[in-house]
């Protein structure tokens, strides 16, 4: 059976061209993906209309970037974001994927789609490229003030995607801490590390700091939001301040020759560390697939999205982490 | 009058080896300097007596890297920091130094130097290499849990330093959080920004994202000791991590010959990139000066962290600061 992905083609910086040329994209390079088109019919274009595996579902507008989350998704006429998100609640499609406004893209997964049992907070799950594979950060954003509890609910969550959708087997676990000492950090994080710990269900490896986020000490990075997009936007952020000043700094023959000679290590390097790589990151915890895209995504970037998401409808995501969660409850 | 610089002979990794030939570099490198090296005479060697401006001061032993700070440095006798820290409290000395347990050395300089008046919470200053000059991150990682009216004190004292001691002219700053849109992040961060807009003593520029750790979008990162440890340890491992990559995709021939003309380039981004530069963190809010160096800390560090001090000792910080917090209290 085809993953069915339902696509906020309004949403993003460049929707909707951008959109729906990744969202083709992804279906022409994948024989078992639909795609739903979600948006007004005249500005998505006549391109979606050229293959069986695509559909056109009407919708109104996107979310503004300034308008309250909760508010816009459950407003009538639903804007593109929520319209895609009930088709996914109503089993027309099995994920969401959006660029647009991620706030409203979180509530109308979690206030539409709903929560998986036994889950109290779905949280974002980024990939980090690891020095030896991928690295789980979860939550990079979605959840502030999370409560340890929930912490701990993110270390399972991060556990199911990292083993069913990335295939990391036997999957270890660290709490993104500011010491190596067990639970340096504030409150919650001592608190969070007492319960992770005291849990024979996770492999958990202790303390993990800043400075770990690529060296793939552990798979999966536990954090509340804060920290965790901190983490996420740091990481991007300096790879990518180091590059450009490379280049900046080789002037004169002898560095631009040096340059030309590196460029193509320097680039799987750069290209590794892109944050496109992915095309987005997973909600976990909800009752179906959600992947909020980047709102500066490319047709690459949204290309990818479309595929990753489809990863996770392929691995039962869903059922995997509900699952995941009924036995700790028990 | 010289700068007066208690050094902590016994703390850090290679301590006392390179403690005691970093402090006596810095002081051969600077007439104006003079250095007291609190610790066992035995241990500290015969090399310091060359000097007339190096004195010895005997003290018992370093903090044990798992003892409790507080409980450490008030036991008696007391341990080398704390010895060091009644130096600077008793007038002998004007600044402290310490590469040893950092926490010990924060409780040393809180607990036996003191706070300046109107400030709550002292915190540590790390400093970026900006994109075009310096950027000072307060807190990095003293304070967990700081309360918004404390991150609000952070942005002072952090303007007071990248004024009075980096030469910064009217320092800007920004709040540490996770998107754009004014205070996004959790309920502290919300009320932080609430304060720190409304104060018209500081050139606030909004919310800041880990992205912009390098680029000098503000010169003072507001953040609480949490997320500003989690950025600054991102930021350092990141960098790494990148040129270690370079290093390792840069195999054969034309790539070794590119690394080796691009050699120099690397290096400068390398070397600008690296947190020896400063040779600690500057801890702001005590009655003097203290200067956190890093454990690792290697003679050049140590030389470093004793220049740091001076600077700070030499622009009369806690002087300045004082003055800033009554200001603000009036």
């Amino acid at each position: 059976m085809p993953a069915r992905v339902a696509v906020d083609a309004l949403g993003g910086d460049d929707a909707p061209a951008a959109v729906v040329r990744g969202a083709l994209d992804a279906v022409a390079s994948d024989p078992d993906l639909e795609v739903l088109l979600v948006g007004d019919p005249a500005l998505i274009g006549a391109a979606a209309r050229d293959s069986e595996r695509v559909r056109v579902v009407p919708a109104a507008a996107a979310v503004a970037q300034d308008a309250d989350p909760a508010e816009a998704v459950r407003a009538d006429p639903p804007p593109s974001v929520a319209a895609a998100a009930r088709l996914v609640r109503d089993g027309e499609a099995d994920a969401l994927v959006s660029a647009g406004h991620s706030g409203a893209t979180l509530a109308a997964a979690v206030l539409l789609v709903g929560r998986a049992p036994g889950v109290s907070r779905p949280a974002l799950a980024a990939v980090l490229p690891g020095a030896t594979g991928p690295t789980v950060l979860v939550d990079a954003g979605a959840n502030m003030d999370a409560t340890a509890r929930q912490l701990h609910e993110f270390a399972h969550l991060g556990c199911a995607f990292a083993e069913d959708v990335l295939g990391v087997r036997d999957a270890t676990c660290g709490l993104l801490a500011i010491g190596e000492e067990p639970g340096k950090g504030d409150q919650r994080v001592k608190e969070a590390h007492a319960l992770i710990a005291a849990d024979p269900a996770l492999r958990y490896r202790g303390s993990v700091e800043g400075r770990d986020a690529l060296t793939s000490k552990v798979d999966v990075i536990v954090a509340d939001g804060f920290a965790g997009n901190v983490l996420l936007k740091t990481c991007e952020g300096t790879a990518r301040e180091a590059f450009r000043r490379v280049r900046a700094e080789a002037t004169g023959p002898r560095a631009a020759l040096g340059g030309l000679l590196l460029r193509p290590a320097l680039r799987r390097v750069r290209d590794d560390l892109d944050p496109d790589t992915y095309g987005g990151a997973h909600l976990l915890g909800a009752r179906g697939v959600a992947v909020v895209a980047h709102g500066a995504a490319r047709p690459h970037g949204i290309a990818q999205a479309c595929r990753y998401a489809a990863e996770g409808v392929r691995a039962g995501l869903p059922d995997r982490i509900a699952a995941r969660m009924a036995a700790l409850g028990g």
